[in-house]
């Protein structure tokens, strides 16, 4: 159930809904609005009745929620989340999160980080933690990557998004990074989401490879039900019959996911393609079709990568990238306004 | 086998070349670009014995094609082709192919194509003969269609794109149109294809819905191996396990096609979102991918269409995705030159 | 709209409904069945009055039918259609459809017939008309091919079943084969749907390579809509993300066909497969699954096969698999009744 | 790298192997055959130089794995793992799994399981811990569950398989049940599968619901480079665009999986079809292409259980298919031999 407030509620009026709820043994989850709080209600069993919180003061009312989700939907929040870390954001302007696949030295991190900082990007991306089709694979540098990761915002200023691939990795993540990003493959570890739901750290999640909208909304909604409500989505690509590139990245979950949530979604050309000549097509492609931000690998010497080097972009064409990119961005905002008017005929 | 001509052969010399191809029994399928001529030939079963060509004026070597395609490969022609009927084009500039779903009567197609005409753009799309699903559903005005879009033609100097769904309908459709369309639903329809190989007006050929991209080249190598060159590629969507589109379009097949062939290729947002509220982001997507145009519906009232009325733009919301495509496309092309020099880097 | 005779009606009260439904403009398909005949209305638009039926005599009920299909339905004909030619049938026992993927020479078509004769088989299958991804493949002997096939017929009484690809190929497959095969290619080939619908023989359909059952249903329905009721359905792979084998057999379609519909469906594990060792597994499976029979390739010598040759089996895999075949299709019809009395609880 | 010993090697020369291997810093992993003993070589990177083994007593030759996967593989074991719990095993005689989908309640559980131990079955399955694609959903008993599971066993004399979702339910499951089974959507949780190679009890291993071939024996070989060398397979069903079935049963993934591999393969056509009525032609079906089991719900009252009700299947249904089944199973184990002998033809 969702309890919307009158927009001239008081912060005490808030809180008297929220202990009410929490009363009845369920959890309250207050979201704030441009013009007023709504309040979602969960961990019940079945239909709640509205009469105990119809009555309280400030309460304009009681809507039922029929999707399967409640957090992650416009009807609780309709406003746009931004994720803010320091200076940086993501939802509101275009995010660039540029950076290396994984982690595999100081050197290579530095170098890659200086360019990132030098076009203007906030934020900062690199594996220490890599999951692996194969047990015999590079399984990533860990703390020792975090380590580096996190010298190279403090000589950048660059905000580090870098993936937990469980509980242990988790808690060293949340210590070290900024953002704690949840891969593809553990989209639906249901344990993991929880986890991440405790964190005090916006929590980047990856779309399953083949996961339906719903299903990675509800993931977002696992993280949510925690009490973490700074849920970052990414697009990556989808497992289909082409060939052609490593998944087929589906871009048109990007205004889909727009449509139903109010969190920012972005895009990962890299890893959907898998192919250094896709990603720059690709990555305007999805600016243009209306996402929050990119994460892109780059690599100062990708011949010599030690993890997915063909999809990782040059220096020169990641500075092109970033150009093309903001320049589609600008005319996506420009039109924007024309565009929600267009969308609400049905 | 492809025999490449030097750069200073005579029209003499490619025609010698063709005579030697033709007298041992092959096609031969001379394609001029910008440098040379390559002379492609076809009809072999096997290996062909290079020794007959290389000893000719002019030829400068024979190479043996490796891949399952020749005439649609850029071994044959390395120069992108360009599509031109009177003053309209696809291949060079951004193309906007837009008009209506169907033809449903006169008045309907005159408002559009007015609209259409009058945001500066040369094509107009409309289906005369519309494939359905059901035996029972509105099967399109046949001739009568065809006359209203001819009609069209002359009233507001657009060129007319519409499809043909059997042999019969060709021959209608290479009567009254300028381009013509196959359908995703005939992609494989080889029959079809060869008829579609000996008209004299270009064809634009739709992706089936889980086609490779090798069999979609492959289709279009069916037509220009019967002599008729003027082919456009056409993106409209693939099938997977996402529902939150009607099909998912693929813009990564666009990239990946301008890589393996001189062919230009479109985008339907259309037809594969089947949502007004998806089409604009998709059809900014697709120009931001590098396609080479759109093929969008419109409808001046589309609660009222006879056939895919929710996924019809509204005028104003045309005119709207016009103007940002353009910019879009503005954007691709000044980066486009960086793009090139960065995708020789493998 | 479908009118349901009462048990007792005479062919003169058929005959009587049906008159009325064409006086109306409508076209009329009775159907008998085991207690009672049906008939099916079609060529309406909207809702038809059922007023001018119900009054006369012999009419039990006037039903309105809100599938999207009406012939192939259960609805209209409740008990399973039997595809009879001559001594040949499919529907009833488990049917054998083995033979060559393409005749290639009379020699090896006809040590294929001796086989598949030799083990009591009735039906022998053969491609005359080669549908191929490319322009340069091997297309087949064409009316040479069905010559052969003929003639195999004559030898070994078989009943002959081979693809039609377009009008003119249907032409000489309707006048020396037994059974028309449509290909999976054109089963949106709606063209040559309605041209089969014409035939006099009755028609075997495969389900396009990402058909829907819906669709599947209402490709058969555009045959039956033009009067030929005579249709078996054929699985033979989808595509998707799966590579360990050609298409991925997808045989929870048979049960879920003969759910909705009265038409056999019979299943192709060779075109599936793609693979002579799966084959047999496959094969056996989809009898298991309720199958009303299987299409087989076989060679006496499939190492020089011209199409598909690592698919056929050799003559002593083909007898083996018969006999597997079998005696699993035994113990399925053996407790079909049990079957049949569980799936009633919903 | 894989070192074959000869026939007549003691246990001696097979442990002086491991040893040599150990103390070069790799991991051994001696897999006994019916003719001879393989040890396979992990925790390399890149090729290993053979001369320090090829050199031992007993040791017949030195193989280099070119497959991304070892232990799973037929070239380190050629003959088919059995798992063996007390007189229950997986992997020769055809075994049945079957049981409830979630511990619902003592009654509830121990109805069933009379039923499945009545029809002779070793096997018990039962979810105490539930993965749910939304946080609200029932997740399980937990600990109560796996109570009620184990007085389940010990009162019907049933071997009991069910899932660990995360590493805390792991030591639950290994403390109170036979099989740890390892869902879906864990199928790439690394960790876990790690934690699983771990235990000291054989692992069931869904398959990811897109996972190709080889990313799914790649999960197993996780498991087994930890020295668990007890995996069952299980496939599950997979995401296609096909929506008559929850998810589409890849049937053709069984017998492709035993050619690779020496692991035990069941399918479990409850999750796959989500469909009661379809869940018995689909249980006979892979019976048929060579499944050494299957893992099937049932319920007392479908309608009232509290996750997936309408795939479970009566009680009568249930003893049914158990009977067609064992009858499936007699016939293509007969029939195997023959099968064998054709499978070598390539």
């Amino acid at each position: 159930m969702l309890i919307v407030m009158n927009s001239d509620a008081t912060e005490a009026d808030v809180w008297r809904v929220v202990e009410r709820i929490e009363s009845l043994g369920f959890k309250a989850h207050p979201m704030p609005g441009s013009n007023r709080t709504a309040i979602g209600l969960t961990g019940n069993q079945g239909a709640v009745d509205p009469a105990p919180f119809a009555e309280l003061p400030g309460v304009a009312e009681c809507v039922r929620v029929t999707k399967p989700y409640k957090l992650v939907g416009r009807d609780l929040k309709h406003d746009k989340t931004v994720i803010r870390v320091g200076e940086a954001e993501i939802g509101d302007e275009f995010a660039m999160i540029a950076g290396v696949c994984a982690v595999e030295s100081r050197e290579q991190t530095m170098l890659t980080a200086e360019v990132v900082a030098g076009m203007g990007c906030k934020w900062f991306r690199g594996g220490a933690f890599k999951p692996r089709t194969s047990p015999y694979a590079f399984q990533g540098l860990a703390e020792e990557g975090l380590r580096i990761l996190s010298d190279a915002r403090d000589a950048f200023g660059l905000r580090i998004v870098t993936e937990a691939v469980d509980e242990p990795a988790l808690d060293l993540v949340e210590k070290y990074a900024d953002v704690i990003q949840i891969g593809t493959r553990n989209m639906q570890n249901f344990s993991l989401l929880r986890r991440a739901g405790q964190a005090r750290k916006p929590v980047l999640l990856k779309r399953g490879m083949s996961s339906t909208l719903e299903e990675f909304l509800l993931a977002a909604e696992y993280i949510m039900s925690e009490g973490n409500y700074k849920v970052i989505l990414c697009e990556r690509g989808v497992r289909t019959f082409g060939d052609h590139s490593r998944f087929t990245p589906d871009l048109s979950v990007i205004p889909a996911a727009q449509r139903l949530s109010h969190l920012p979604i972005v895009f990962d050309p890299s890893h959907s393609t898998g192919n250094r000549e896709t990603v720059i097509p690709m990555a305007r492609a999805a600016v243009a079709a209306g996402a929050d931000g990119l994460l892109v690998d780059i690599h100062p010497y990708p011949e010599r990568a030690l993890c997915d080097g063909p999809q990782a972009l040059l220096f020169d064409m990641f500075r092109d990238l970033v150009a093309q990119a903001r320049a589609i961005a600008e005319i996506v905002k420009r039109h924007s306004e024309a565009h929600i008017i267009g969308a609400t005929v049905k």
